[in-house]
């Protein structure tokens, strides 16, 4: 199932969305993913997608970001696979949804695209082990882990080059009920395939990211885990528009714009 | 003046520290640091310091964290000083308060620490000229930027190595009125001096600090910058009290406890 946020009428609502039809539920999002009989929950509205705002499906207090991850990456870019993931942090001031505008820093001169899954938790996980990690995944959403590759090149940390705002575009929706481990994923900019691959080249599957972070912090319900992106990383310019695409959950869809 | 938050019969509140004596105001921490004429407000409470549970003085969305700012640090470790910050982000999920418990994590076997100046925002800062930070801050306030070294080494990306949930003490109080680039700043370790320099051996200072970061990320209020660690940075063991001490702010003190 396909659970969204979003906005009419300035207010703020969840809904599950069918196509391009969306049926408004009662619960937050965070309590719609805890919801096993979610399909039995009283209608309370319904809206076509095309007359609604999407909003950012959650709104983590972190985004924990995960580099390297896949075999057909490292074999790319010729390095050897990491033996744990590397990790780093985006803000939550980077999140922004689905057909928002993805704003080019005045003083960076390379912004590159990441299409990537994002792990959405559902309940609080701390010390979780991976055979246990599925009780605390809510679902899974598409994520552009957009970078200021100047700003890493030159900080060797990569925090910087990551958390501009507007750096974290995900959505449009959480499906609920995915297999992580086997779904194309790819990436097309100004309508041109650029990244085309499948989530099991994974080094680290959905589960043991949860385990290794949950092992060094606590997630909390809303947090998203961006697990590393395909070959075919490449550069944006103002007046691309960059969809990141994957299987049996949607498209998300950005437009770049210049800072003002 | 001296602003805290602190528990007591089970009820978080706020309130002006004078030496031991607390009283209790009614506005929320945020609301406190923005309100010039503090002193003036209604006295609701007062409370011995050794009575309450004094809790970190912010929630803050984030923790963003600087790299080498110290210029006798930079000497110690015989770096170049940078051209620009480093940063780096710690989830608000490592933040814990004064004379609260850091966990040594149960697959670590070195865990640093390193005494800093923190930065509280009080307003909303986005693209702040340093000659206006002063607007942006709430105050200044003590932090241990606990750093698990043994993983720092091995990812080269800092962000698991500081991220450990309790890996941020921050407190115990919020001095409103500091002059953050000429106080003292030490840390002692089991009652030793370890760490012993001056803010105004700060390479970037805290309004250039405000004005760098801010170009990147929206400061939300709440949030704390932490502006770097002098030299002396060193290990602690299960059993260990550390305290760093800031001229004009106070002492904030925690005990290393092993992971159950």
């Amino acid at each position: 199932m396909k659970l969204l946020r979003f906005k009419i009428n300035s207010k703020e609502k969840t809904g599950i969305l069918n196509g391009n039809e969306i049926t408004e539920i009662n619960p937050s999002m965070i309590e719609a993913m805890n919801t096993p009989d979610i399909n039995r929950l009283e209608e309370i509205g319904s809206f076509k997608l095309e007359d609604v705002e999407v909003l950012p499906p959650v709104s983590p207090s972190k985004v924990v970001c995960v580099g390297l991850n896949y075999s057909d990456h490292a074999k790319e870019l010729d390095m050897n696979l990491p033996t744990e993931p590397t990790l780093f942090i985006k803000p939550s001031t980077a999140v922004i949804g689905h057909e928002t505008n993805v704003i080019y820093p005045a003083d960076s001169t390379q912004v590159d695209y990441e299409g990537e899954l994002g792990i959405v938790i559902s309940k609080e996980a701390h010390h979780v082990k991976k055979d246990d990690a599925i009780y605390f995944i809510g679902g899974y959403t598409i994520l552009n882990d957009v970078t200021a590759r100047d700003k890493q090149r030159k900080d060797i940390q990569w925090t910087r080059a990551k958390s501009f705002d507007t750096f974290a575009p995900i959505g449009p929706c959480i499906e609920t009920e995915l297999d992580p481990t086997n779904q194309n994923i790819s990436l097309k900019l100004n309508g041109e395939i650029r990244q085309n691959s499948n989530t099991k080249q994974m080094i680290f599957n959905a589960y043991e990211l949860v385990e290794f972070i949950s092992n060094v912090m606590t997630l909390k319900p809303g947090d998203v885990i961006a697990t590393g992106t395909p070959p075919g990383v490449g550069s944006m310019h103002v007046g691309d528009v960059v969809e990141v695409l994957i299987e049996g959950v949607g498209v998300l869809r950005n437009t770049v714009k210049a800072q003002k």
